[in-house]
């Protein structure tokens, strides 16, 4: 088997599953009971929220665990305090995640800001959208489907400036800059100081952690934190709940080896992702997407104009080398594509590609055989096609 | 060790946490994934959901996975579609969850329904109180700090016929009807039929399942769901998030074991119960809390008025005894129970309550040293106390 979709999910890593695996059976207690076996729960789970923390560079006072990236997101969008009343009172890029667009859509008001044909956002449409109206911008640390990276800090640079306008002329209308970093952890350092952000999106399903389990990071310029869920005031009020410790205690062991092995990890996988490259470039049909020094090291992403991506998924699937079509999400519901539209790809191209993104489970052998698989999948999948063409424009 | 807590968390059992393990480093995928393997992992979430749903007499189609109780507890407020504008819009009983309390006063206008002295419902009093403008009510199959079993049948009888009353003189007001069975599975059948509910929430944690995963019932008279957490569009569009799929495998499994073992559990853990009921009549100090007809099987709620319920726990917790005080959410802000309030205990009571409920991890042979353990912990204090009296008055 030859796994090609780490952007979609990673398996949990054998120390993730060790250090998860007591609190499931044995230290098994609700950690707000009030006996010392609790307490001590209440200890580890408090301790794994600064192992998280500490990751960022953060302090887990300001780390606020949830269920998903997707509830995180949510939960940004909800710090949202006044009402969305202009048409620039929201800015997203265009390359964000569904969770993004639904969250900025249900407010009313947004404008999505350009990207170039890498993905990477166009920081003069920025420039000129972020207005003295606007309340919250919501750009990904690197994109779900391009693995582009994004200028974070340039982007929180004119947010502050704005910020400083505001309050240098007296306007009280808050200024949120939310960053999702689901898929760039682990690839990326990601620390708040340095990306200069209030919120931050962070994720265990997407670092060989559990799934089930997220963080939102939330700076001290938001001053009146609101809570998506209430309830039994568990996460200083912010996300009522029984805390899932053996999660927290997976997630924290996940990003902890993560950050660890950043380095190590990042070289290996692109020699991973270059060998695959230069094997599929020997095709002149396929396009490769994105920029290689502007992408997570592990994306992979390519188009063969007029291919049909989902007969591909099928034929390599018989080989048993498993690869998606842009986000999972979007995918499975049969819509287009919104960041390959918006880095100006035709529909023949948006049809015809695919999101190969490597990871812990490849090989350096597998990668020659799945350049190979991708590459016969393709030539067969264009004489057919040919084919096709052929019998047409022979019978007229 | 001896666990008298089950109320306030359960560990997972052997066999629950055997069918989840593959769902961690195995079956990993993305359920919106592409390929077959990823389309198997759908069948196995949607096979899980279907078990979930069979044991409550529902669909899985109108089952929505949450990550808590809370959650689900909060996804049913946001069912209500009007504004809140009369002090009767929302009816809660006096014995809820703190989620429920917190869900209510964030709405605005609600009204608590009295409780008899076992904590039960004044069936009377709630027929006063639902009105014309009552939208949402929401009442406990059982209370967390009692286990008082309330008359859920009755309640939606009333509410049927409110609604019916509506529907005959053209009103178009909506009124739901939400029960939070959280501490009844396993100890009581659950049927949405029978209960005649629009909206049950339902918690794997409670019932030897993971934490972190939880269930909405939702009926067909809520006619446009609202979502609580937006995005990709999971659940129906009604919950979106990567789905937890070894979570709801091991809910499945959970709920499956303790509805097929119900009669034989809960004959068991009576007979705990009374064996431990007897053991404690002995002191003359304790009071029973609730009624044993009208109560779940395994909770044993106690009062010695004047006692320090802490520094009992404290004491038991030195040789190796787990009990609680109240709810464990509440009891670990230092909040006074307003459950042991409602049902009219004075002050002095409720500092003196143990919360002791029976479950799994208790086998007879424990039950008569956890009698005298709580008994002989109860005379110290006595003894301290009145030695305490004695000096003040001596010193008088």
């Amino acid at each position: 088997m030859i796994y090609l979709d780490h952007a979609a999910a990673t398996p949990v890593l054998p120390q993730v599953f060790d250090a998860m695996r007591p609190y499931f059976s044995e230290r098994f207690y609700n950690p707000s009971s009030p006996y010392l076996l609790a307490v001590e729960l209440r200890h580890d789970y408090e301790a794994a929220k600064t192992r998280i923390a500490n990751q960022i560079g953060a302090k887990a006072a300001d780390l606020i665990i949830t269920a998903s990236a997707t509830e995180s997101i949510n939960l940004a969008f909800k710090q949202i305090s006044q009402p969305v009343d202009h048409p620039n009172s929201i800015l997203i890029s265009a390359v964000e995640h569904p969770a993004i667009f639904a969250n900025a859509k249900q407010r009313g008001n947004f404008q999505t800001i350009k990207v170039d044909t890498n993905g990477r956002i166009d920081l003069a449409d920025f420039a000129r959208q972020l207005q003295p109206q606007t309340q919250f911008v919501s750009v990904c640390l690197a994109s779900g489907e391009l693995g582009t990276i994004q200028p974070i800090a340039e982007i929180a640079h004119l947010v502050a400036t704005e910020r400083l306008r505001r309050q240098l002329a007296g306007e009280t209308l808050p200024l949120y800059f939310h960053c999702d970093a689901s898929q760039a952890i682990g690839l990326l350092e990601v620390k708040i100081n340095r990306l200069g952000i209030d919120l931050l999106t962070i994720n265990a399903a997407k670092i060989y952690g559990p799934k089930g389990v997220a963080a939102l990071w939330l700076g001290h310029n938001i001053k009146q934190p609101k809570a998506l869920i209430i309830g039994g005031g568990q996460e200083m009020g912010l996300r009522s709940g029984t805390e899932n410790v053996a999660a927290v205690i997976g997630f924290a062991q996940a990003i902890e080896i993560a950050c660890a092995q950043i380095n190590s990890y990042r070289k290996h996988i692109s020699a991973l992702r270059n060998q695959l490259k230069a094997k599929l470039a020997t095709c002149p049909q396929i396009r490769f997407l994105g920029s290689e020094k502007l992408q997570l090291a592990n994306f992979l992403p390519i188009t063969v104009a007029g291919l049909d991506a989902e007969r591909l998924i099928f034929k390599l699937e018989q080989h048993s080398l498993y690869l998606s079509t842009g986000a999972a999400c979007a995918a499975s519901k049969g819509q287009k594509s919104a960041a390959l539209a918006a880095i100006g790809l035709s529909d023949a191209e948006i049809a015809g590609s695919l999101r190969i993104s490597l990871g812990r489970l490849n090989k350096p052998e597998d990668i020659d055989r799945a350049g190979e698989l991708i590459l016969s999948a393709i030539q067969e999948e264009c004489q057919r096609l040919s084919r096709q063409k052929g019998a047409k424009s022979d019978a007229e």
